[in-house]
């Protein structure tokens, strides 16, 4: 006998939650600790209780539901009565198996980007829960407080968690005027108590987080499910190419030391090393400014900024000295970020595969271009990620689209590779 | 016997002009119509003046300073100390030699760009008459109104004196609530009869201009003059560069639109075949904006402004029709300003020529890459234009620079060329 995810009522549950926040023509904002976003944290908390699930919130507001199931049938109707004022469970008795995304949003974002991973393993548990099936393991269902970043950096809640969170967030936290601090105190926690959330490696077995590709590799392939192999590492770069200004008809071609023909150059050569490096290392010059900036003056400054991201270091190293050697001479290169890959444990890889395997659902190795709470889990837990398919690689905006089919089929690998790592030991 | 035109006498009038409308580091401002240029104006009208010029403004408010050489010396001295009111000379005797340049400034510009070639001509007018020459022709020298285009397009005054005022300007002159009206209107001038200031062709044998390169070929050469062969013509295009935008991190290299690496392969392009175009044609992109402009978004969109110019008409139909085939499936192409080239008059050149070479000074054939006066007055009148060094090739910047020798130099060649061309018929 095997368990089958309900979509219908997961599609309900997204439907619902994706109205928290919208606005016609504008999408859904529900930025980290605001009305809306509390709001929808009420309302995903419901409907953990619902499932069966043990309520309760961490020091850094990351909202936790847990089932242990040794407990009896009666103790988690009792539970899911309750009104969530359970303690939150910092040292448990197994291992768990969690699972986990965010509910926040950025600014005028689309239903899916993190509410998927957290309804579809609310999905998932209630799966479980209601079939009557009995684990090794205790579940958890995570919704991360703050992943897009607002107030401080993103990934917010699984830093505190993970123990990453950096120097700056720290001071924010101990500055009772800072608004993330003041975030905090509306929230009724202690801002100073947020590094508290940390857990300690034996809490979980695994880390599962589901979560929509944010590219078009899937839908080009016409593959159902990604399999993250790691989340790329950025480095960013804010580059100057100087050249020299001059009247546009005055100044002969053999004369000119034209800003923007250099940093075209500069441009296409980003793009061709790139390229070098083969799938999983991409580079982006996103922004370009040529000063001054008219039509008849040779432009005498230009401003980039460039990124490149790739699953392996060594990459980024080789990548980064290629484009000192590169502006050398030509003008300055800025380090603005420095970020380094994480890779998804290899076993809960294998996991995830064999569930695929066993639902006989075409899959696909991917890297993640983008960052999620799964980079931080990593550091407490075997991590891994499965991604289904974006409707033209869209997300972060009102079009952000998965359809209900993959929705359904990414939940089920979720909970078939949950199964498989309960299973294991 | 030769004559010499008196060095230290012409830069104390550049200084003493140079004084109006000027700021302590932020250069000389002395926008067309504003108050600054009519005490411009009003100064070298008493410089006509002390010249031995007969001054009246025409209906564009040209400054126009005139001799006849056939009147004897008293009635030269009697308009000398007249008030100006004389009527201005829309026909004359014979076809005089004319002289000019213009007093406006660009914000922030330099001392020499357009002074230089009014009062190198008032210089070679007092020159020929304190030293009781006699020419076969009357001389003029012009002060032409609005040459860098405040209120209307550039070189407005001698667009109305070669009687080729645009549609969209002669627009403006009709309606008195219009800023350029309203211009005219505060002069006491009647902005309707603007158009009335258009000449014959008769009125001149000659139009010659003195003015500074704004280029740094001569200074390269180091050569001091530049017998001007031509002012070259101008195209001007908004491009757009459609791409697909898309994450940065999330789009394999293999499946990217990316515009901002598309345009920088048109602006390496239209480098390219400038160069192959060789001297005397020159393109660029001077300004360059994708969108929507982050670290983490591949550009969809680019936006360029770019600009080709010529000497020949011909090199610049076969650059339009290059870029059009280019940005063809790229995006679009919208032309935003078409002036044809200009060529000098080869008569006049070869006065100018002659002049160098009486003099001993090492001159040579250059384009201008910018738009004079001279390229209006060319429709009416045989023209030519000397260019002396700009240091560094700036101009319209406050750092706007001529030595004190070439500009002597200058106006003895401007002297020299103007007996020559007096001394032809």
């Amino acid at each position: 006998m095997s368990l089958k995810i309900n979509g219908q009522r997961l599609r309900s549950h997204l439907e619902c939650l994706a109205k928290i926040g919208y606005r016609e023509g504008a999408g859904i904002t529900r930025l980290a600790y605001s009305r809306e976003d509390v709001q929808a944290h009420e309302y995903v908390a419901v409907l953990m209780r619902e499932a069966g699930l043990q309520v309760s919130y961490d020091p850094a507001w990351n909202l936790i539901g847990r089932w242990e199931p040794t407990l009896a049938q009666e103790d988690r109707h009792a539970w899911a009565a309750s009104s969530g004022e359970s303690v939150w469970p910092k040292k448990t008795s197994r291992p768990a198996i969690v699972m986990g995304s965010h509910l926040d949003t950025v600014p005028q974002g689309g239903p899916f980007d993190g509410a998927l991973g957290v309804l579809g393993a609310v999905e998932v548990a209630q799966t479980i829960i209601e079939n009557g099936w009995s684990l090794k393991r205790p579940l958890e269902v995570i919704a991360f407080a703050n992943e897009e970043g607002s107030l401080a950096g993103g990934t917010f809640g699984s830093q505190a968690m993970a123990g990453s969170l950096a120097e700056e967030e720290m001071t924010l936290l101990q500055d009772e005027k800072s608004a993330l601090a003041r975030a905090y105190l509306n929230l009724g926690l202690d801002p100073k108590l947020v590094p508290s959330a940390k857990r300690d490696r034996e809490f979980a077995a695994a880390y599962l987080e589901l979560h929509i590709e944010q590219g078009d590799v899937l839908e080009g392939l016409g593959i159902p499910i990604g399999i993250v192999q790691g989340i790329v590492g950025i480095r960013r770069y804010e580059i100057t190419v100087h050249g020299r200004a001059g009247h546009a008809g005055a100044t002969p071609m053999a004369g000119r030391k034209d800003a923007l023909v250099r940093a075209a150059q500069l441009v296409l050569d980003i793009n061709e090393k790139a390229r070098s490096f083969g799938p999983g290392t991409v580079a982006t010059v996103g922004r370009i400014q040529a000063s001054p900036g008219a039509f008849n003056v040779i432009p005498g400054l230009v401003n980039l900024y460039a990124e490149v991201r790739s699953l392996d270091l060594k990459t980024l190293e080789d990548f980064e000295a290629h484009l000192y050697r590169r502006v050398e001479g030509l003008g300055a290169l800025a380090v603005v970020l420095r970020k380094d890959p994480v890779a998804m444990d290899r076993a809960v890889m294998g996991h995830v595969e064999a569930a695929c395997e066993a639902l006989r659902v075409r899959h696909q190795l991917i890297p993640s271009g983008a960052g999620h709470d799964a980079m931080n889990m990593a550091a407490v837990a075997p991590a891994g990620m499965i991604f289904v398919p974006s409707r033209a690689g869209l997300s972060h905006v009102p079009e952000e689209w998965t359809d209900w089919e993959h929705v359904t089929l990414g939940t089920q690998v979720l909970l078939e590779s949950c199964l498989a790592v309960a299973s294991h030991e």
